[in-house]
């Protein structure tokens, strides 16, 4: 139903945040995450949304080579099942500072390295310049993942300085330090021709009146560099 | 005189933490850090610390490669001045959250690159747990840090679930996810015998009992694995 309202509203929905969490200590916690990932599929396919998004995991303490092999074999587990449902997958890669407990896939070229093992036309790459900006290769390894044709969502926000909460306090494009328009530059040269998608988690930005905020990530759209 | 009592007391002095924040906006803000650099190496030389940890720096929202370029050509321009006076610059990368106004040296990988093409024996690099845990390639980078007997000082800490400030909430080794042990294995087999440096910045370990803070790094030192 909110797939049918968003449509009649003139909306595109562009993916479903999100799948993920393949990780854990024992079979079953990895059975189950696989399980909600399938019903997350579900929803994805139910929505009408092309995409599910992955926050992939990791488990403190837990060697992040083998969360990353976990990941892997999760992803695989599901992969049938989003064929099925023609839902891709995208695996976002997240910023290091969140290896302990949300992703053991902190770069670009470890999202581009696990994509190109699955080799599926429904398994790809999120690109978000919060967690990317900083990579040393960026540039190399977004024309690599558009050139496998894995480039599948383009997310902007800014990095504030000094970024007070390490979850909920991403800028509007312009009050941070990240070159969101050379990344986007380098997307667009790889070929991917989608949406911008504006993800901006601020507890300051929420706390305020959302239209004027939404006043706000449409001027910031239409005028960062 | 600080440099005598410690010596007096018995005790050690392994580096003088820190010099770096090389890069600025303009040349008169890059002289001076130039300045203030030879200021420290010359502070070294008077404790009798025979390294000076450089923190390199960043200025947010200018280049990252151009901060690197600034970096390296700090270092260059006060490396016959440490020579001089024996004491050797340690670059130490810095986790990326710290890429927007800390160092724009974020991995290993790039510290080695950085110390090769410096190629001074008075240049190398520091690795701390807490800023490289993550790093896909860590084994290999510390490996090929020893090989070129660039690898200067260890340091060790802990990186807490969660982290509730991004510099000063570390935690005793065993308090997190950071796989020491191996880590200083690697260390070791790279040939590294200086001392486990323990540094943990830490609002809540700093607010209780000294005496009892420091008891507890012993304990944590003698059973981290």
């Amino acid at each position: 139903m909110v797939g049918r309202q968003a449509r009649q509203a003139g909306l595109s929905i562009v993916s479903l945040c999100r799948g993920g969490f393949f990780p854990g200590t024992d079979l079953a916690t990895r059975q189950a995450a696989i399980d909600d990932n399938r019903r997350v599929i579900d929803e994805a396919a139910e929505l009408g949304a092309p995409l599910v998004v992955l926050v992939c995991g990791a488990v403190p303490g837990q060697p992040l080579e083998l969360s990353r092999q976990q990941i892997n074999d999760g992803i695989a587990a599901v992969l049938p099942h989003a064929e099925a449902c023609h839902v891709k997958l995208g695996i976002e890669p997240l910023h290091p500072v969140y290896a302990d407990d949300r992703s053991a896939v902190n770069t670009l070229k470890q999202a581009n390295d696990m994509a190109e093992a699955l080799d599926s036309p429904f398994v790809g790459v999120v690109v978000d310049v919060y967690h990317l900006w900083w990579e040393p290769d960026l540039e190399t390894e977004i024309k690599r993942c558009g050139q496998n044709d894995n480039l599948l969502a383009f997310h902007i926000c800014d990095w504030k300085t000094p970024t007070e909460d390490i979850l909920n306090d991403r800028g509007l494009m312009g009050e941070g330090c990240i070159p969101i328009g050379k990344i986007r530059g380098w997307v667009e040269a790889a070929g991917f021709d989608g949406f911008n998608e504006v993800e901006i988690f601020s507890t300051r930005h929420w706390a305020k009146d959302q239209q004027v905020f939404l006043r706000e990530i449409k001027e910031a759209y239409l005028n960062y560099s």
